[in-house]
């Protein structure tokens, strides 16, 4: 099941958030403004602006992924200036994601999760996935997509949320 | 774990937004400004304001847990107009939350899970925490938390995540 609340679901919002790219774009092109207004915008002076909210994000999902199985995570350099590029981070996150199957989580759960700035204290697989990497994936997709709904570009929840697997 | 990624997370994720209501209120306090100003807020003219914002995540994670164990949740009329009211709402979720326990949560990965608005279709409680009542509860907390962000309360993403279970 920690396959399941994770790689899954970071696919699919990240797979969303790039559905809300395109809106931006087409937002641009008929406001007729460059696409880089929306990208460098932020909700305050002291916080990261759009690019970096999706940087984020796009790393969030893939070092929990990486950090979960002991498996190597891509490497990326954080030099995103335009819209292409940033459609280009995410594919690349989804294609790194998608390699990943419910087996390679086996020993999740129970393995130490820990980061440099953590000083030498882990959390286990399940509480890392539960206090940190979902809490803060949905955090910066919600805050990217909110600096795109300031800013006009018609985005609603159901942009945010996705299908559902809905049965009959 | 169906339980551990829901019901813990929720009273901690409301708990996390009970504090950051307390830095609104400060901050009124320190601009000699009416909170009602910052409840009345919201990002985009066409979004809900903060009090919405606030009443909607706790009424995710009231009806998430009612939902997936079958169990009655306690109904809210959605009048709060002030600080005091909307942390008595927070309040009054949690404490529901609080009742559920891991053993309430048995048969809930496997249950039928719908709304009225689904039109007699359902997802599987597993699907329903993972597409519906989490993105849900991280997206209302983080708008919440933006709003303010954007009118300057000084939060930041420690207030938002709380505190982690680090272990050495």
């Amino acid at each position: 099941m920690l396959y399941q609340f994770t790689v899954p679901q970071f696919i699919k919002m990240l797979s969303n958030l790039n559905a809300i790219l395109d809106k931006a774009e087409v937002f641009a092109a008929a406001k007729k403004i460059d696409a880089e207004v929306l990208l460098q915008s932020r909700l305050a002076p002291d916080q990261f602006n759009f690019i970096r909210q999706v940087q984020i994000a796009c790393d969030t999902a893939k070092l929990a992924a990486s950090r979960l199985t002991g498996k190597e995570a891509p490497t990326h350099a954080d030099t995103e200036k335009t819209l292409p590029e940033l459609k280009a981070r995410i594919a690349s996150t989804i294609t790194y994601l998608e390699k990943f199957t419910a087996q390679d989580f086996a020993e999740s759960a129970t393995r130490h999760i820990s980061q440099p700035r953590w000083e030498g204290q882990y959390l286990t697989g399940e509480e890392f996935a539960q206090h940190h990497a979902l809490p803060n994936l949905y955090f910066h997709i919600t805050t990217a997509y909110s600096i795109l709904r300031h800013n006009g570009v018609e985005v609603g929840k159901k942009d945010y949320l996705g299908k559902m697997p809905f049965k009959k």
